[in-house]
């Protein structure tokens, strides 16, 4: 299993709650397929992760979530259904970490760096994430239109940025617009890079490179005028 | 065609001398060989760059140049030598690329804006940049290993980096590998997703984001004991 490799966030990337069918009683006929179905589409990441669209088949979801292609058709008709799920499953949990994060009360920015650090250990642990990645670079290959990559994550990055501008955490000349783009740029370029080159061993010393170089950049200085701290000297 | 869309810099990229034989008289058997290898190349590079290397054929490359199979062949024996050979030819322009910008006399950390600027024209006009990226992004489907991304990339801009580093020109807390690591991911990054969303149509805008955001956090400023410029004020 890959690991946290040091970035200090604790996971506030929603974990699935897979439970074999039975563990604590009997289930409703709906709740069921709804863990079945859970089962699949985390088995499936597992398989696209490691070896791409083109190369998993039904079979092997099947066999790897030990049920017949029956079974795995009664949840996702073809292989498509199956992608686009997993696709679908990656951008529903932004939010959801979104939430998570602001319950710790921190500033916008600090938000950002926050979400960026959870992002980066979903790069490293979570197949939801590495199949999606994959999925999304493959997208030409994949025979059916997924839902476009980055937009999402652009646009909630925006968002914290501009209420970093709106609280002055922003240094003066920042477009929080255009402080978003660059995150997101770079954050993405050096997973890319990594997972090309070591298949992410080192990525998140890369994010902690960028996160390091980068953010001093975007931050308000503090005024010299209302910093409490301004060393008092003679004119 | 697409267009340099602003980006301010004269074209520093080497361009093909691709010429139709017979044109200039009778060439050397040698010569002639290499321009119609050269030619084939470049026909592959928009074929590979627009369809992608599954959807590529060794006829649809000689058809493109009016050529036999069999002519084709006699330069590359198959689909795998000639995806390894765009990406060789690629590769093969930096240097050459860097030389030209050394000749502009710049800095090393503007001479490494150029070396970005330069690239982001070759991503927006030259087939051979754009099928290299698409087969590098696709290399889990290409049948033959490449040679690895970003790589001597990130080695031109470090040594450049340390350059500027030596002559005073690096902000004191910026450790230059790690400026080169950063800007290439955020390069890379912004041309990806610009790939991506919108077939690289605000590419040069998002590049110059990057620039900058990026490129005034990396530099020096200028040392208010050695400043000539220095305004001088009543203590």
């Amino acid at each position: 299993m890959s690991q946290n490799k040091g970035v200090a966030v604790e996971s506030l990337w929603p974990t699935p709650k897979i439970q074999r069918s039975g563990a604590t009683g009997p289930l409703l006929r709906q709740e069921r397929a709804e863990r079945t179905r859970e089962q699949i589409l985390h088995c499936a990441a597992r398989i696209f992760a490691e070896r791409g669209y083109q190369q998993t088949g039904i079979k092997d979801v099947a066999d790897e979530v030990a049920m017949t292609k029956g079974a795995v058709y009664f949840h996702f008709p073809n292989k498509q259904a199956l992608a686009i799920a997993v696709v679908d499953e990656l951008y529903s949990r932004w939010p959801v970490t979104l939430e998570a994060v602001r319950g710790k009360g921190l500033s916008p920015l600090d938000t950002v760096i926050e979400m960026f650090n959870a992002a980066t250990v979903a790069f490293l642990e979570d197949p939801i994430m590495q199949a999606g990645t994959r999925l999304q670079n493959e997208r030409d290959a994949v025979d059916v239109e997924l839902p476009p990559p980055y937009v999402d994550w652009t646009n909630l990055i925006s968002m914290l940025m501009r209420e970093a501008h709106q609280q002055g955490q922003l240094a003066q000349h920042v477009d929080p617009d255009v402080a978003a783009r660059v995150a997101v740029a770079a954050f993405f370029g050096a997973q890319h890079i990594s997972d090309n080159l070591n298949g992410r061993a080192d990525f998140a010393e890369r994010w902690r490179e960028v996160r390091d170089t980068l953010f001093p950049a975007l931050r308000a200085r503090p005024s010299l005028a209302t910093d409490p701290d301004r060393p008092v000297t003679r004119g």
